[in-house]
């Protein structure tokens, strides 16, 4: 046992990755059921979702690597394809309905395994199999009226895609409802429970450690790829994360400002430079649920004045909105607090003149930062529910990319990811806008022409009084600097590097 | 330029991945263009085909990370989502047609690229829109008659699937044919040009790399899946590959005998054990082109006589078929021969009893190898062409998993896999049928009850007298001890270690 725990953990601080309680998704299948019966009058109906299907690559027999779908996996914990669930709402009896497997799975994929060995793992009350589903809900159901099934479907409000309802052969032997499940269970999702908020820690903490280790190994010469696969090795190697929550964002020098980079036609494949700045946006998956980290830092472990400035307006921002964020605050007064920090400091830095409370109303802070300031997260990476049926989203520039505009509530889990990009695409028409022109010091803003942008993204959980932030990164330039120059983290003497290296207050040129 | 190529190489001796020349594709296009000619008599009308498109995962926004379509990377070498291509037979010339990007695709994914860069990287004759594709296909065929496009659509016969043809808004304004091109371009894709050579050369080089690392690094308390993770940091970080052939199997012990492990369901997440073998299936993917190859050896690095008696069974069948392949022998008749050459081994091990002649009548090859002996290896880890419409898959046991049974031609390139497996689900009803039982030396058997298997996979080309094999891993059971102990590979003096270590032909068992 000691010698397999070494093993696992011979690079890593953490411990080996956990176990992950089954009860987890049982306290999700018993908060939906409190929050349907809540809602419904008549409750002596099951209610239905299925799982997903394993995909192949176009027309051939090349299986992409099968991830359950989200609302499955928060019902069920299932990581196999293939399978259905159904829970009765009258007395909260879960049901899984597995594939009947070939023969011949034996010999290509592994064991076939028995139905009670799904009703012991995934802790529900009943399996059976898929072929079974009509005829088990009915007789489950008892009465001589049609079963009333409600299914899972309704809109993603980040994708405008629409969830797929489950399919049965005989669907006319139902009564189907299509609209009362979704926002339902979409709203459970929004709340974190402890056992959900422990896994999300575990792929912070993961995810934290592998973007240090990053950091360490960077050097000019290298490509931006190396950094993805010293990250991917990290979480998988220690943490056991097979999966990350998104594509990694691994971009140097004027591809930091490109916010989704990293993509297959911009696949990570720049070489980096003495000089760069980079930006890389990157998070492990643990069980289903993930983290969504992005660290800024110079390539070659020292930054400039220019790069401290702009590091610095934007971790003000980050910090003043962890600091502001409580139960009941306006996630849409965060994303302006957010702006309104940048902008100060861009004032101060010399690259922005004029009166802020302008600039908020001619929204200059979106040229700056055109995305939103963050999103839920948990089984997805931008987690449902940013919207209800009832809001509006918001049509300003900047604005109207927020995937929430929601009140914050005790038990959300939301990412704080403030940026400050030089975007041609943004700044250009901006500065030659008669209206905005006047706030942009042009001579200033050339000096950043290919100087890409920073952002700093944590993954904060909102508690009964504040806000807690589950991301553990260096965080502060001296921080950054003293873990590349070679120092271990967390920092084992902070006031003896932060009074070496001047530290934020004397050297970030905002003050 | 000297610091960039140090970064890259550190801890690889192959040097930093090539550069890809777009003639590669450019040539695919031609050959097309000369085979079609020769089927058609007519000649003036252009053929069609489309790029794959991003998908997302199920309704969520998450976007998987995007890999082209196998036909449509071997014409084009496009890497980006959304395009279509078109090749005019009667001319030759090449047309890309390039999604039409929104305005803030530069803002979150990137420069909008000009058409002129598309047409320079991919070697085109020209570009345009794909909202322009039915004006340009048109006015490019002059006549007053509508043009025929040659579609692809055709049957895929490793998963049964069809490819799904290009899909135009005005497709009445064309004529069509579904038939003509897909069997003329697959048997284009089956032998394959210096230039595919060399990557599939390169993806072999780093994946052989990377096996050796893992070997290296293999200890008893480790999970499979680390052995996973070295594979695909090695791949990435030294060799660029941010693909693989197909999801990692990573089999240790029992879990050795499970054909495909290492999907979800079965996510390689066994700890090893001192004394268990493992069976690594992995392979790279560089510019579309693959590499697919197994290594078998024991998890503390030493054979044991069983272990040594399978493994032996197995090499002797891959050195037997590798030194038999040359253009006009049959795929079924190498099949045979690599079951006829591991039975004998296990006959000579004591495993099993009899006539081998009567033992392939009774298909017991097919006991211990349920899976064809390889497949074709290209731009698909399964590439087509297995079979010809005029082709009948064999029905026998072993036989009829055969995904071709060709006769071999110069430019092919054929996975060499045999295996040998102590599957309970085919083994036991072998043994209790009255018509095989009398084969097995049932108490022999008995000691390989968790044994798992052993498989040995290399990439093989076929040259026009013979055939060389592209794989380069250690091989024999002196090779992988010697690297498992710390040499150097290639070993640096092979007849030193062959000697010390008694070698094969005095410890095998089988002599």
């Amino acid at each position: 046992m000691a010698e397999e725990r070494e093993a696992i953990s011979m690079a890593s601080s953490l411990p080996p990755p956990p176990q992950v309680p089954m009860e987890l998704h049982a306290e999700n299948r018993s908060k939906l059921i409190r929050s349907l019966r809540e809602h419904l009058t008549s409750s002596s109906r099951p209610l239905k979702g299925f799982g997903g299907e394993e995909k192949t690559r176009y027309c051939t027999d090349h299986v992409e690597l099968f991830r359950q779908e989200s609302y499955f996996a928060y019902l069920f914990g299932v990581k196999e394809p293939g399978f259905y669930g159904a829970i009765d709402i009258s007395n909260g009896k879960s049901i899984l309905f597995a594939p009947r497997l070939p023969a011949d799975y034996a010999v290509w994929l592994g064991e076939i395994k028995q139905l009670s060995y799904f009703k012991e793992m995934y802790m529900v009350n009943m399996v059976c199999y898929t072929d079974e589903i009509v005829e088990v809900l009915r007789t489950h159901h008892g009465g001589s009226e049609k079963p009333l099934l409600f299914l899972l479907y309704g809109l993603n409000t980040d994708s405008n895609n629409f969830s797929k309802p489950a399919e049965l052969k005989e669907m006319e032997k139902f009564e189907t409802d299509l609209s009362t499940l979704h926002p339902i269970l979409t709203e459970c999702r929004i709340i974190k429970s402890d056992l959900e908020l422990s896994l999300i820690q575990y792929a912070n903490d993961i995810s934290s450690e592998a973007h240090v280790e990053v950091m360490r190994k960077t050097r000019a010469g290298m490509k931006e790829y190396q950094l993805e696969s010293i990250f991917l090795h990290h979480i998988y190697m220690y943490g056991g994360c097979r999966h990350c929550s998104y594509t990694c964002i691994c971009a140097t020098g004027e591809n930091s400002s490109i916010l989704h980079y990293g993509h297959a036609a911009a696949p990570n494949d720049r070489t980096l430079k003495d000089g760069d700045m980079a930006l890389l946006d990157m998070g492990a998956e643990y069980n289903f649920y993930g983290s969504d980290i992005t660290c800024s830092f110079p390539v070659n472990g020292k930054f400039t004045s220019d790069q401290r400035l702009i590091y610095y307006a934007v971790l003000k921002a980050h910090d003043a909105v962890i600091s502001a964020m409580k139960p009941g605050v306006s996630w849409l007064d965060m994303h302006k607090l957010a702006e309104r920090t940048i902008l100060e400091s861009l004032k101060i830095g010399g690259i922005i003149i004029g009166d802020v409370d302008d600039m908020m109303v001619e929204r200059i802070g979106a040229v700056f930062m055109p995305h939103g300031l963050g999103h839920f997260l948990g089984i997805d990476t931008h987690d449902p529910g940013g919207y209800t049926k009832e809001m509006e989203r918001p049509k300003e520039p900047g604005l109207r990319s927020l995937r929430t505009i929601r009140e914050l509530q005790e038990g959300m889990v939301i990412t704080v990811e403030p940026g400050c990009y030089f975007i041609d695409a943004l700044l250009v028409p901006a500065m030659e806008n008669p209206n905005t022109s006047k706030f942009f010091c042009h001579k200033e803003i050339a000096r950043f022409k290919s100087f890409g942008g920073v952002r700093i993204e944590s993954d904060v959980h909102v508690t009964s009084n504040g806000a807690e932030n589950l991301t553990k990164c260096p965080r502060e330039t001296w921080e950054i600097e003293a873990v590349m120059a070679g120092a271990s983290w967390p920092l084992l003497d902070k006031s003896s590097i932060h009074s070496e290296n001047n530290g934020r207050s004397q050297s970030d040129g905002t003050q």
